[in-house]
C-alpha cells in the first residue's frame, strides 16, 4: 500500500521510492514478488507514468528490484540483517567529552606565533589576486605533483639569495609541510636498504615519520658543535638527519669542520644528508649562515625548508630541494602523485615573494621577535637566578633551560603550572629518554605578545626562585 | 691585507667578513694562524671596533675561527676540499628542457574540470571572509590534525543529507586529497598484518599508495554488479577498497544484495571496507545512491570522499570517516601530525557550506554535466557506430567505450591523436595487464566545453570510423 501525500515537500517519485524500499526491506514485499507495472501503479496512485518509472529506475539501480524484460519488475532476493538499519537513519551524533584542564594564561608553546607581526593585507591580497587570475586563465586543474612553476622559479631566487641554496627551480618540490616532505623522501628512499639516522636529541616529529615508514632509526649523539662525528663512519648506506644551522632543540650551529666532515663522509659511504633548515631566517645576533647545501659539490644533500616559521604554520607550505642526480628517479617514482598544496595558494605565494612582500616581513619578523628574545634575555639577566644554564636563546623561537633542581620534568612543569605557566618537557625529542638530562624544559616565546611577556616572565621567575630551593 | 671599499652597498662588517671567509677557504690565511685582535684590526681600517667584533662572531659562529679565551682568535683547522666551492657562489641553473609533443586540440582527460560551470565568485568571498575573520581572531596556528571543527560539522551533516553517512564531526578528518587520506589508512593500519585487495580493474593511484607502503595487493575481479563476492570469502585481515557507488573505471553500481553480502564477510572475516565515494554527486538519470556507510551497522567501513570532483581539484580537499572504533586508535597513532589543509582554507569551505552555496553548486554542476553527457550521448547514438560497447555513461564525468577492431591501446589512443583527439588507456588499471580487454579507452569529458562538445565529436565519429574497419 502506498500513499501519496499531496502536501509533502518530497517529490512524487521520492515517495513511491521511499515507500517501496521500507517495504521491501521490512519484509512486507517479499524476495521474488512481482511489483505492479508501471502502468497500473500510476493509475492506482494518480500520477504520471514517468514519475513511477523514476520510482522503480533508481530502486533497479539500488538493486532492490530487477526488470525481467518483457515480464516487468520483481523483487531482489537480498540477504537482510535480522535488525535492519534502513530504518534508523537518524543522525545519532556523538559529541565524545573531552576532559581538558583549564589552560595556563601564559603558554611557552614551541610552534604557534604571535599574530601582532603579521601584516595580513599583502598576503591577502595576493591570494584574491590570484583567485582572480585563475578565473581569467580558466585554469581549474590537478597541479603538477612538484608544484606550480612560478613559486618554485621564486623560491630558487630566493633561497640563492638567501640562504645560497643553489639550485633550479626543477630541484624544488612544494609540500604542504615538513611531514609531507619527509614522507616524499622516506618513499624515495627504502626502509630495507636504507638506515636513517638522526640527531640525539632531535625532532620527534621527524622520528616518527621514519618510523610510521618503518625505517631503522640510529641516534647520533650530539657535542657541543653539532653530532658527533665519530659516530657516522660506521654508517653506510644512510640518510642522516641534521638541523645544522639551529640545532632542534638545544639550538647549536654546526661548525664548518663538521659540515666538511658530513659532506665527506656522504660522499664515501654514499650517504644521504636531510639539511632541515626550519627557522634559519630567525637570526638575532649573527647574520644566517649559509646552508650545507651550498658548500656541496656532490650532490648528496636533500635540502627541506618551510614558509611555518617565516610566514604562518596555518599556510601548511614547506619544500623539498633535492640533489639534481635524484630528480629523475623522484618524477618515476611518485609518478601517480599530485601536489597537496592548492595552486591558486601557490600562485598567491609566488606572488609574495616576487613583488618582495615576503623579504619585507623577514626583515618585520626578525626585528620583532629579536626585540622579544632581547627583552627575556635581559629578565633573565637581572633576574639573578643561579646556576641556570640556557641553550640556544640566540636564534630562532626557544630555549632549552637547565634549572638547578632535584625535581624532574614532569614536576618542574607542574610547578611552572601551578604560577600559569605553561613551559614543555625535552624528553620527548630523547630516543633514549635515559640519557635525557632530568632538569631541562623546552620554553618558546613566539606566541607570547610583547606586551605580555614581562608579567609573564615576573611568574616565570617566581617559579625558578621557588624551585631552585628544592 | 683587508680593503673596505667604502663606496659599496654591503655594510663594513660584512665586507670584513667575506674577505676573511675567502682568505681562509683559499688557504691564503692557514690553519691555526692567530688573527690581528679586533682593536688593531679596527683601527687598521678605520672601522669602530664593535664592527670588527660582528664580523668575528659571524666567522666564529660558523666555525671559520675560534676563540682562545684571553689570547684572541685562531683560524680553525678545516678539511677544505680540493676544489673549493665556495668562490663559485653563481646560480647554476639548469632549465631541463622537456621534450613534449603538441597536446591534442580535444582532450578527453579524466580529472580536470570546466570551468565555465564555476561560481568562483562565492568561494573567493567566503575565502576573503575567512582571512578577516582570522585577523580579527588572532588565530595563526598548527590546527588540530583532523581539521578544524567547524569543517567537520558541516561535513557531517552535509555527508548525511546527501549519502546517508552517519557521523559525528569527531569521525572525520581533513586532509589535502584522496592520496593522503589513503596514506592516513595506510598508516593506522600495518603491512605485516594486514593484507590490501581492491576491484580488479581499479583506481591506479589506490594501488601505488599501498604498494608505496608496502601492502600485499591482492587483486578481486569485477562482475557487472560489482565485484565477485566468492573471491572475499579466503580472505581474512583484509582492507578491502572499493567504489560502489560509481566503480572506477568502469562505472557499474554495486547491487544492494552485494553490499549486503561484503559487509557480511568484513564483520565474519574482520575485514574492514574502504568505500571511496569519489563522485556520487553526479548521477545523471537516477538519483544517488545511499552509501556503504550508511547501512553499515558494525563499523567496519572507512568512508572516503573528496571535494576535487563536486567542486575542485584545486582545493586539495578531501576527508576521511572513520568508523567510531577507531577514532581513539587514529589519534594515539598520529599523535604528532598536523592537518595538511590551511586553516582559512577549512573555514571559507565550512562557510561555503553552511550558507548552502555548496548545495546550489552541486545542483549547477549536475545540470551541466547531465546536459553534457545527454548531448555525448544523443551524439553517439546518432553515430550509428555498429558493436561499440558503452561503459558506465549515466554517471560521473568520463565512460569506458569498447571499439570493434583488432588494434590495441596504443594504436587506438595513436588513431585518435591523429585527428587531433586525446583519449586514455585502461591498461594502467588492471594488475594483471593481461586480464585487460585490448579494445577499450577511457574517456574523460568533463574538460571539454559545452560549445566544442559537436565539434569534439566529430573528430571523435571520424576516427571511430576508420578504426572499425582495421
Amino acid at each position: 500500500m502506498i500513499v501519496i501525500d499531496k502536501k509533502s515537500n518530497l517529490p512524487y517519485y521520492e515517495q513511491i521510492y521511499q515507500q517501496i524500499k521500507e517495504q521491501i526491506i521490512t519484509q512486507q514485499i517479499p524476495a521474488n514478488q512481482k511489483l505492479p507495472s508501471t502502468r497500473d501503479l500510476s493509475a492506482d496512485l494518480m500520477v504520471s507514468r514517468n514519475t513511477v518509472i523514476n520510482s522503480y529506475s533508481q530502486l533497479e539501480v539500488e538493486g532492490f528490484i530487477k526488470s525481467i524484460g518483457g515480464s516487468g519488475y520483481y523483487v531482489e532476493q537480498l540477504n537482510l540483517p535480522v535488525s535492519s538499519s534502513f530504518d534508523s537513519f537518524s543522525n545519532h551524533v556523538d559529541h565524545s567529552i573531552h576532559t581538558e584542564h583549564t589552560p595556563c594564561k601564559y603558554d611557552f608553546q614551541y610552534g604557534d606565533l604571535d599574530y601582532n607581526c603579521y601584516k595580513i593585507k599583502s598576503l591577502k591580497k595576493c591570494i584574491t589576486n590570484a583567485i582572480d587570475t585563475l578565473s581569467v586563465q580558466q585554469r581549474l586543474f590537478y597541479s603538477s605533483k612538484e608544484g606550480i612553476p612560478e613559486l618554485r622559479e621564486a623560491l630558487s631566487h630566493y633561497l640563492f639569495l638567501s640562504r645560497g641554496v643553489k639550485c633550479s627551480p626543477d630541484q624544488i618540490i612544494i609540500t604542504s609541510g615538513h611531514q609531507y616532505s619527509l614522507n616524499i623522501i622516506a618513499h624515495l628512499f627504502s626502509s630495507e636498504h636504507w638506515i636513517f639516522a638522526m640527531e640525539e636529541p632531535g625532532y620527534d616529529g621527524t622520528r616518527a615519520i621514519f618510523e610510521q615508514n618503518k625505517y631503522k632509526i640510529t641516534p647520533v649523539p650530539l657535542e657541543t658543535d653539532g653530532i658527533a662525528i665519530k659516530d657516522l663512519h660506521n654508517l653506510k648506506k644512510t640518510l642522516l638527519y641534521i638541523t645544522p644551522s639551529h640545532q632542534f632543540p638545544m639550538g647549536s650551529v654546526l661548525s664548518i669542520a663538521k659540515r666538511l666532515s658530513i659532506l665527506k663522509w656522504a660522499e664515501t659511504n654514499h650517504g644521504y644528508i636531510i639539511e632541515d633548515d626550519y627557522d634559519s631566517e630567525l637570526r638575532y645576533h649573527t647574520h644566517s649562515i649559509p646552508s650545507l647545501q651550498s658548500i656541496d659539490q656532490n650532490n648528496r644533500t636533500i635540502y627541506l625548508g618551510t614558509l611555518s616559521k617565516s610566514l604562518s604554520p596555518d599556510l601548511r607550505i614547506a619544500f623539498v630541494v633535492l640533489p639534481k642526480t635524484l630528480v629523475s628517479y623522484y618524477h618515476e617514482k611518485e609518478r601517480l602523485s599530485y601536489c597537496s598544496v592548492p595552486s591558486f595558494l601557490q600562485m598567491a605565494l609566488a606572488e609574495f615573494m616576487i613583488s618582495g612582500y615576503y623579504q619585507k616581513h623577514i626583515n618585520t619578523l626578525r626585528t620583532y621577535y629579536k626585540k622579544k628574545n632581547k627583552c627575556i634575555l635581559k629578565l633573565l639577566e637581572e633576574s639573578n637566578t643561579d646556576h641556570m644554564t640556557l641553550y640556544g636563546s640566540d636564534a630562532g623561537l626557544h630555549f632549552v633551560l637547565s634549572i638547578p633542581t632535584h625535581l624532574e620534568q614532569p614536576d618542574i612543569i607542574e610547578a611552572f603550572a601551578k604560577n600559569n605557566i605553561q613551559v614543555y618537557p625535552t624528553d620527548i625529542y630523547w630516543m633514549d629518554k635515559k640519557h635525557c638530562p632530568k632538569n631541562q624544559i623546552l620554553v618558546g616565546y613566539s606566541s607570547i605578545p610583547m606586551k605580555d611577556i614581562k608579567n609573564a616572565m615576573k611568574l616565570f621567575f617566581i617559579t625558578l626562585h621557588d624551585l631552585s630551593k628544592q
